[in-house]
């Protein structure tokens, strides 16, 4: 017999399942209104469209689709995201953009290139747990910064960058739990600070074309290129896009934008991960997004998704106790709630199930874990349909008001 | 300016660009027969085939193949793998297979899992240079051991193995770069030795269907069960199998087959990877080899590549010099020259283009570099027609003629 734990490297040890992943499976009973996923509407998918698109470039170019490709990918995809991300005069190009299979490989290969074990790392607390997943095998020194209804505290960063850490990793739009968005003025500042202290920020995106209303926000990129004066995407940020959220996450395609200086090892890592990604997905991808369809299709999103982040907001105000806080979200898939800091959410999972209904515990978001965030609860509001939404808050917030009545008895 | 170099992770230092796909660059000229590559025939792919099976994919499950999936591979695709692997007798299961970005992104995670830094590592010598490449950044200590017409020489295997190495990485069928193939004897004596030195073997196994005469071999997982007498996928085989030499490259899908008690890991360093392979290019896979097109499908290639290695026998006998050698190859794409020893094939590249041919040097194949391997090169014959692979062998012939023949003047 193997003795498989024996075999295993050091680095296993600091491995684990996504707990989103495990709960998922929790979830999946049909009487179960789910809010746990992150997953976006699937009738939204344009369907139709991809399958034509399939369908032409196959028809077409069906040996290209077949064959073995570039590492950095089909050059008319990373055209086509370097066109998009120019739109507001930072001119990104084709050599600034790897193809990756979604923006996780992206933190994947991020990781590879510049963490060594031990780093330390600066991240929002609360921040996106497959990213704490993916680099927890380099065992991280993690600096926390705290949020608010603005993003990121930026005297705290200050204090932490003193440290100089080795990276920055930040959701600022839309974040992922939070819901929170790094405002303008605040964006400034962090790349100014990132300039006093030679810093570098990951600036992951996935979320960013998914505003429900007002002006977009300049993107840390872009911030960098005006405060360098360089106009090109040559400075201290790394830039995470991906499809997932604005077409379909199967296709499994997203894109690092970074300084070329850098790319050369951002493409040796891919090819040791995967030699490439499909240019059967990434044709398709091309083929579906272009004659301004992707740009049609996100303005559908928008407001499918307003309205659904609407009908959670007016469900939680008639139906949640009035202890609970979190910051209403700009866009994007998710809020976080705040519940007393007494109640221990991850426990309370089975009963929200008890109720028919569940969430994501928001423990495992914090680096500190059940400690700092064990109070806390993740709701998606892009996946259910509004009457299931406000069944659902209905049914949470019954939960809430359960497990929280013996405190106010005497 | 941020300093990128001074920003890198230690382990980008050991990393690098694959020499081959360096090569493929020079010589993409069209004047240029290339047998530098390493692909499959495009005129090949079932293109129409594959088309159909997208067509109806996105037509009946067109939400499943654009939404999040399991990390571990969609369901369907398993099962046929599973099924496949199970043909000669040794149970495997849907849980034994987890579904990768092909057999390279295997290769990736296995090294997650399985290697520390400095760890040593069993290879044959020349081995396949996407796995040094892969794993390059855990500065392995590597034990070569050397091959001839019947593979890895089992004595010197023993002697490495007292060393106890991690693990022991082999390529039985139809290697990459030589074309050689481990007999029975020597695979039930690897096995043997395996389980005295409490080792493990990483089975790599991309052409193993593609056999162009006499019977296939079992595989390693298959003597490993006979030998335990399990009958089943729980033993000292770590498989990896890929759709891109049988079907095609471009849909990026491949597996690792493994026990049980190590499936955890892996999936776990698959999902921090890219939390899973596209459900689509999965379905697509599994819809276009079901109903018996893949196994029909494979015997095409059979033919149509052993045809075109005859072709590449018959040419080097009648035009290259008589001081070469090389082993047949029963299957597979490839096979290695080695010139006289004193000629350096790496130099001899750009001769070779100036004749309007290509190969791939073989220093890189070795882990000792050129002083190994420096006069050996690899000829790929699956790519090119039979005509233009006769008139390259002619070129190269006339190249190597014209090197060698001052070695015979006074």
């Amino acid at each position: 017999m193997v003795d498989w734990e024996v075999k295993c490297a050091e680095r296993t040890h600091y491995m684990t399942r996504s707990a989103i992943r495990e709960i998922l499976k929790l979830t999946q009973r049909p009487d179960i209104i789910s809010f746990a996923g992150g997953l976006p509407a699937p009738e939204l998918f344009p369907v139709d469209r991809v399958r034509e698109a399939a369908d032409l470039v196959l028809t077409e170019r069906g040996t290209e689709a077949l064959q073995y490709s570039a590492s950095e990918g089909v050059a008319e995809l990373r055209d086509l995201i370097a066109e998009r991300m120019s739109r507001r005069g930072v001119q990104v190009t084709r050599d600034n953009i790897l193809i990756v299979n979604g923006a996780q490989q992206g933190i994947e290969l991020i990781g590879q290139v510049l963490l060594d074990e031990g780093d330390s790392l600066v991240v929002e607390d609360p921040t996106y747990m497959g990213m704490l997943q993916a680099w927890r095998p380099y065992n991280l020194c993690y600096h926390t910064v705290p949020t608010d209804h603005d993003g990121l505290d930026i005297d705290a960063l200050r204090e932490v960058l003193k440290a100089h850490p080795k990276l920055l990793y930040l959701v600022p739009n839309f974040q992922n739990p939070q819901g929170v968005t790094l405002s303008l003025e605040r964006r400034r500042q962090l790349i100014a600070l990132l300039d006093e202290f030679d810093g570098l920020v990951v600036e992951d995106n996935p979320y960013g074309e998914l505003r429900f209303g007002g002006e977009d926000l300049p993107s840390l990129y872009e911030i960098d290129a005006e405060y360098s004066g360089k106009r090109a995407l040559d400075g201290r940020v790394i830039y995470l896009g991906t499809f997932s959220k604005i077409l379909a996450p199967g296709v499994r395609v997203g894109w690092i934008a970074a300084p070329m200086a850098i790319m050369e090892k951002l493409v040796q890592a891919k090819q040791a991960a995967d030699l490439h990604s499909s240019p059967l997905t990434q044709l398709i991808v091309s083929a579906t997004a272009r004659d301004g369809f992707l740009d049609k299709h996100i303005l559908t999103l928008r407001e499918v998704y307003r309205d659904r982040r609407d009908v959670m907001m007016d469900a939680i105000a008639t139906y949640f106790p009035e202890d609970v806080h979190f910051v209403k979200p700009e866009g994007g898939l998710f809020l976080m709630v705040h519940a007393p800091k007494h109640l221990d959410m991850t426990a309370l999972f089975k009963v929200a199930l008890d109720h028919k209904v569940a969430y994501v515990p928001g423990a495992d978001f914090y680096v500190g874990g059940a400690a700092a965030g064990g109070h806390t609860f993740r709701l998606n509001f892009s996946n259910a349909r509004p009457a299931m939404i406000e069944e659902g808050i209905k049914r949470l917030g019954a939960m809430l008001k359960d497990v929280l009545v013996p405190q106010y008895m005497p």
